[in-house]
């Protein structure tokens, strides 16, 4: 089955053509990095791109992503969560740029034999470990412990 | 609860705590993006650190990653699917990194109200139009067409 | 001569070692970007490094520099211009981490053979042609034409 | 004088409007990192557009600017240096990212009150220091000396 199709299959039937955001409240849509792992594979085997997919070539690839979706946020000033004020146009191309890092990432890894996902898991339990709730809250170093954290972290 | 347990609680007993990459033909861990975004929203929630979590210092913080991946790759020619010749330790780091890109870009969809899950296979069932197999399988003209139809794509 | 010692002779005496920012109001130091190149290829000839310096390898290197700098701006919200309250170290840090960039993009340039100087002021006259003073300057539609343009731009 | 005029003037009249690549054994011409500068510095003063050049937009504008540097060697495996094969058109277009990438860095450099020069012969040295001739060169721990120092530095 091609993955386009395979993609429609997960999609839900009532998901709105226009847009990457569901109504307000809405559940996101369980979807694994496992399948989408899968689902990029058959369309790369399909359209026997696969000799275009080594590891430097989909992180250069990746790297142009992060340029296009950068370009989104590059003349705003700072920009507020929730984003206030783009129009349903920005906000969906803003969720296609999005799409394109995490597609490439998943390519990447999974041409490196990565396990994306359990990688993340790992991450998120190591980080818990290294900033400890109680040592991070409420102190008034926070940025400045926030920040030498993350340089320290940088580094391993 | 922390999300430090709730992650070693996903994770399966059985991993090794050594490496991001499963035994060889291990199937993948079944993470999908919504429990990683909620992970880490009450990582940030118990830290009382969504007050750094802007869009843009997100953002700022993914290109790091990115950086920090590329400095992996950086040195060493072209590299081979599979990655062979890298070393166990070396191997875990790129997890590493590659967790992290990944782990931003979520944290990043998440305080833009972008369902990251959905996006993607909304790309994925686009990219599967603008590139019908037919057209792109077995032409002489792949290599040029396949960049062609990705700069294309850059524009859109 | 070895190019550290060409660099010393380059830099003025009364430069200060520990920045660099010169005192306000002093102009800038004249560095071509031609010596930048010839110090930085005796650099790698000296060393025997030519052997790494592929137009990918630079490159990557090149993003993980962008990464780096990044991490300076990434936690700080909003930073207005002249940097108002970073510490000398953080200056100089930023001064490094810019430095780096510039001699990986002067690297990459030379040995794909392009004279960035000279393609830089082609550019400079190509974006004065594109971007006409009298309908840019003083429109209420500056920023939105502005964001246009780029977009526009990033496409040719 | 409009900073078009101005980049004109310095821009020898022989120069080929089509090419950024002068004739082989040509010297590169002779632009200084402040000239540049101040071809940008009035080029957005005479639109109005000092407005934008915050830091962190033209830092993200520069992220963006690599992204499409990128995209021009994400799908061609290794590139020898020299880019054997590469056409007129593909090799001008590398010249215009290059040179944007150098324009927004040039740019940023300025707002943050960064002698870019200067920044770049001091790093030079310091380098130079850092990685000693002798200590470098002819071993056969070369390169992965050279990925360890590399990664050394990248922490400084």
């Amino acid at each position: 089955m091609d993955q386009g199709a395979a993609a429609r299959e997960i999609l839900p039937e009532a998901t709105s053509p226009q847009t990457a955001a569901p109504p307000a409240g809405d559940p996101l849509l369980p979807v694994t990095l496992g399948e989408l792992q899968e689902l990029q594979a058959s369309f790369a085997k399909d359209r026997d791109w696969d000799q275009f997919h080594s590891p430097r070539n989909l992180l250069l690839a990746l790297v142009g992503e992060v340029g296009e979706l950068s370009e989104l946020f590059q003349w705003r000033g700072e920009v507020p969560r929730g984003l206030p004020g783009w129009t349903p146009p920005e906000r969906e191309h803003l969720g296609e740029e999005l799409a394109d890092v995490l597609l490439y990432l998943v390519r990447l890894a999974d041409v490196c034999g990565v396990d994306l996902g359990r990688a993340a898991l790992r991450k998120l339990e190591k980080n818990a470990q290294k900033y400890p709730v109680d040592a991070c809250r409420g102190s008034s170093q926070k940025y400045t412990a926030y920040q030498e954290a993350e340089a320290e972290g940088s580094k391993s």
